[in-house]
């Protein structure tokens, strides 16, 4: 048996021997010795970003294991009803920059925009100047919209689809025990000219679920989660991209502050107030008096080089909104 | 009512009125305007960089998501039993990046690396020569090992706690059914010269669990789960940093796949093979000779600069191992 009390002086381990396997040093290092791909390039992208940023914030171990238990909680709030990674990414910012990187659009052209967990491709088909409110609540909203190219020339019978949330800022798939089949949502045809208008109500601004691990982050940053009011669209016709878009109230308090980065300036629109009827009664408990919105959107077309529309899994694309 | 049929030329949406809170463009702009802390400072720096990584990669849409699918994934993969995220950060080398970086180790001190998830403070304390193997199974080893600080000057009165798999790779808090309790754990003292000894068994290499998407990310990317053969110490001693780390076999076929780059060259250690004795028997079925391992650990005095040792919530660090 080795005489375990008999400690000879040793060199450092390692420092002798035969010539050993190379020992990387870290992930993108390892990746250089196997076959590259896509995912070799964008994970060893990831790690190498991360890398320099814990260097360059000096990343505490507390703050480590704090990253860790803030995923681990975002992930336990993450079930089929609940998407806390999306809200996440949207939260972050990381949502809307990617739809900007993925679709961009030239000077003059109306911004693309994420479509939201709350597009339905099934909306009943409507003719111009058609009401989607089904329940009749809220303040009467008529909007009127013109499609045109970036030449200046009118969009014909474009698909014009438009969805939103109702006065109290829900949609109608959100709580489908309080607000009818399809309530918001409708299907138009431009015409001739471009043209497409329909009725509805004034929507309402909502906040996104503030009661998880993401509103506590923003929370924490001095953030929140509202979102301003706004109305969906999306626009599909030959010939131009496919465009998917919000217009918002610019007149929102929260307009400053939308949670998902979906505000560009080139999307605040103008609710108009419309004065009351002159011959209107002035009964109290009478709706307010209306409001008018006028839409002006300018499709790109579709060049030889531009990706063709989305396939339809694309539009499963989830995002809070 | 407004009449909708008639649409006036209007300018694009937000072209006129008066002026608006200004719209950020992204998280860091937007946290430019909340009172700064460390928390906007780190989150802010992380969604630049990753915003910067989507651009220099084209992201796509369709990577976008999955990325987001994947995160899904690994948090129901979380739960008490099983750390899928300390898992994902190992894998990816940001543990032990974020280690180095903040326990960093001058040129000549052995360096520091995680405890890992298997380490207990609880351990028995043993007498130097005593064996941790409570159940005599494997390949019998004999561990010497003797404590410097960078002057070369002995540590004295250090201790010394070991704790390592069994030859099939296996902790005794991983199989609490097959292995007794404290199996290859133990805490010595090193004496006047800095020396301390124990028996153990050969350590196993073992693979980290690859059955969830953490394993399949690393499959997909050509890279494997394995850890070489290793034995883990921590070193505590009045005056000196606590060190943290693992002796590898060298000579173990996976030792430069490293699944969590815990390997460094100066943790490279030769378990040497025993002759046999000369009078032994030769029998079938007799254990094979032991092996011995020699170690020279390099501790680093402690500076005023230096932080403490770790606090006790330190000791909780999961890391995979």
């Amino acid at each position: 048996m080795h005489d375990i009390t008999d400690i000879p002086g040793r060199p450092v381990p390692g420092a002798d021997g035969p010539a050993r396997p190379a020992i990387p040093r870290d992930l993108p290092d390892r990746l250089a010795g196997v076959a590259p791909s896509r995912l070799t390039e964008t994970v060893g992208a990831l790690v190498g970003v991360l890398q320099e940023l814990a260097a360059d914030v000096r990343l505490t171990d507390a703050e480590f294991r704090a990253t860790l238990a803030f995923l681990t909680e975002v992930g336990h709030h993450a079930d089929p009803r609940r998407q806390e990674w999306v809200l996440l990414a949207d939260a972050l910012g990381l949502s809307a920059r990617i739809e900007a990187l993925n679709h961009p659009r030239p000077a003059g052209a109306t911004p693309n925009t994420g479509a939201g967990p709350f597009y339905r491709p099934d909306a009943p088909d409507l003719d111009n100047g058609a009401t989607i409110s089904r329940d009749g609540k809220g303040q009467p909203l008529a909007v009127t919209g013109r499609l045109r190219g970036l030449d200046g020339r009118p969009v014909a019978d474009a698909l014009v689809e438009v969805w939103q949330a109702n006065a109290c800022g829900a949609y109608e798939n959100q709580e489908p025990d309080h607000q009818p089949e399809h309530n918001l949502r409708g299907r138009f045809r431009s015409d001739g000219r471009g043209r497409f208008a329909f009725r509805s109500v004034m929507p309402g601004g909502y906040a996104l679920p503030s009661d998880g691990p993401v509103g506590r982050l923003m929370g924490d940053l001095g953030l929140c989660l509202e979102r301003p009011a706004h109305i969906h669209l999306r626009v599909t016709a030959p010939g131009y991209e496919r465009l998917t878009t919000h217009v918002f109230d610019r007149d929102d308090p929260a307009i400053g502050r939308d949670a998902i980065f979906g505000v560009r300036p080139e999307l605040l629109a103008e609710f108009r107030q419309l004065p009351a009827a002159p011959d209107a009664p002035e009964t109290p408990g009478d709706p307010a008096p209306g409001r008018a919105l006028d839409l002006d959107l300018v499709l790109c077309p579709r060049t030889a080089e531009a990706p063709a529309p989305d396939t339809p899994s694309s539009s499963q694309t989830e995002e809070t909104e």
